[in-house]
């Protein structure tokens, strides 16, 4: 079962909390200096140990110099990469849990970048899975690090903690009234950004927003974790308000909205990845309102993942990727799967 | 049970048969010339005629000097008045049976215009209705009729038998690929028409026409009859291939417009006319396609008729008709009427 397949705390607006660690190894030059030969004994020395000390779970090994274009955008669908990382030349890898919950950038803009998902807000939980890689990983190697600067990174913003902590938020009310622009102006002063669903300079999607904090140095994990929670609560609150307000004042057209999307995704036959986005956002926002029966927020996340582009294709077996160059046929197979998850 | 309740012979083509039998009374002046008082007895003595001969039959008496708006426009809505009698000035009044098979326009254009309605192709059996109504009615009124030209009307168009043949066919196919223009030409010949779905002048409504006789003398009822028989028959032919090669040609986009149709009708909280034909034509063409389930023609036809404006309005009890003017309470009545009808 993926991770993201949870409920979880603050589910209605919060879809997941992620924590991000980037580390580097200590005397060896910084990515775009790396020799092919360090960059590869980072690889396999990170692959070593994961396999030697996985316990009872599950990680599968990306060589990002072997994967197919499909392989690669998938995981960039999933967030277990940067869409960076998927066009990387030179020797990268991702180590990845089975159900998608772990990553392990490797070679990315710095030697090593940890990454932990967690369903909901539940940034503790998601730091907890980071941090025991991040031990697991660290009793072996050595990492680069200096008391004055905490953990060194290419980039002089990483500098510190070298964490992230970010939740990917469902804001449908507050992005319809464009009282979003308020919100990201009024986080910015504290440390903490809001961006679009894959993260710097892209934009959000089905209404879906990442907030995340955006410094780290001077502050603890632990201080930023508790920032970005209190900013998100508060976020999801303004949420709430605003989606109530919204449907008090134009109930019928919002439950006819809901309705239609609803229709359409158990009975089309085409099914384009942007037009799911429009469909999922009002049957979220319908599940929240208590206008939708018998589909879940789970169900609907699930969906909204395992039906992007280039996930569809390699996780559906009976899908050749030949055939699926054809848009109409991956419109078709997202129809079957939607209408069969949904009924 | 109303008349359009029924299925019928070539009903995934053919909607409806309809007889009108035009008839004024001797030694009484045209329409425009009719004084108050004759009009009025013209009126009154029909009335009398059929209460004391209905039978088993139940019919409704409707003055129109008396009736609403709603009433007048929902009785054009089911094809029972002209939308130009409707509008008129004057003494001029409507005699209908109970389940709407028959109607007798008194003081239109002529002083008698007996109409007789049946499902499918079926021009014989509405022939049988109308005749009958018209041999009661000649037995107790002298008409204005001569040998050479017949029975006298209005319009010397009218001339000869007085009787207009008509069907009401469904052409989605011919009519996307505009190949409905040269069946229009084509027909002209014949002394046949085809029109819109209000007859003379009228735009097409869900891509359903009228085919109907254009002369009325010189020829029988019987041979009229068969004359339009015979094209509607033809007209059904092309249709069927042409949607046999449209639906092989582009399958999945047709059961994708045909799914989606499907979906918003049971699901749409809000449902305007003007987007419930366009679903109407979906749906219809997917019942004869086989690819729609649970929904019969009938039960799509009767709401055809049932949710358009005025008879929404007329005919459900519920609806308060001052508060029906707001069209977002009509639209959310029709909404949930078709919800009803097809689940």
């Amino acid at each position: 079962m993926a991770w993201y397949n949870d409920t979880g705390k603050d589910c209605d607006v919060v879809l997941s909390s992620r924590i991000r660690l980037a580390r580097n190894i200590a005397h060896l030059p910084f990515d775009g200096y790396l020799s092919r030969s360090d960059a590869e004994k980072v690889i396999n020395d990170c692959k070593k140990i994961i396999e030697e000390n996985s316990g009872t779970r599950d990680f599968e090994f990306c060589d990002f110099e072997k994967a197919d274009a499909y392989q690669k955008t998938s995981l960039c669908e999933k967030h277990l990469i940067s869409p960076e990382f998927a066009k990387k030349k030179g020797p990268h890898a991702l180590i990845y849990s089975k159900d998608c919950d772990i990553g392990i950038m490797l070679c990315e803009e710095d030697h090593l970048r940890i990454q932990a998902f967690s369903r909901g807000l539940s940034l503790s939980p998601a730091y907890d899975k980071a941090n025991k890689i991040d031990d697991l990983l660290s009793e072996k190697l050595e990492y680069a690090f200096s008391e004055k600067f905490g953990y060194l990174t290419k980039c002089p913003t990483n500098l510190g903690t070298a964490m992230r902590a970010s939740v990917m938020v469902f804001l449908p009310a507050l992005s319809l009234t464009d009282k979003i622009s308020d919100v990201i102006r009024s986080v910015s002063k504290m440390g903490i950004c809001v961006r679009g669903f894959y993260g710097e300079g892209s934009k959000s999607l089905a209404s879906i927003y990442q907030i995340s904090s955006d410094i780290s140095l001077g502050i603890s994990e632990e201080d930023m974790i508790k920032r970005v929670e209190d900013v998100t609560e508060k976020i999801a609150k303004l949420e709430r308000e605003e989606r109530r307000r919204i449907f008090e004042n134009s109930k019928a057209q919002i439950l006819d909205k809901i309705g239609r999307s609803c229709g359409i995704l158990k009975n089309a036959y085409l099914m384009s990845s942007n037009e799911f986005f429009e469909h999922y956002k009002n049957l979220r926002l319908g599940i929240s309102l208590g206008a939708v029966d018998n589909v879940s927020l789970e169900t609907l996340d699930k969906l909204f993942v395992d039906t992007m582009p280039a996930t569809l294709i390699c996780e559906n077996k009976s899908a050749d990727k030949t055939e699926c160059e054809n848009s109409q046929r991956r419109d078709m197979l997202r129809a079957q799967m939607i209408k069969k998850a949904l009924s």
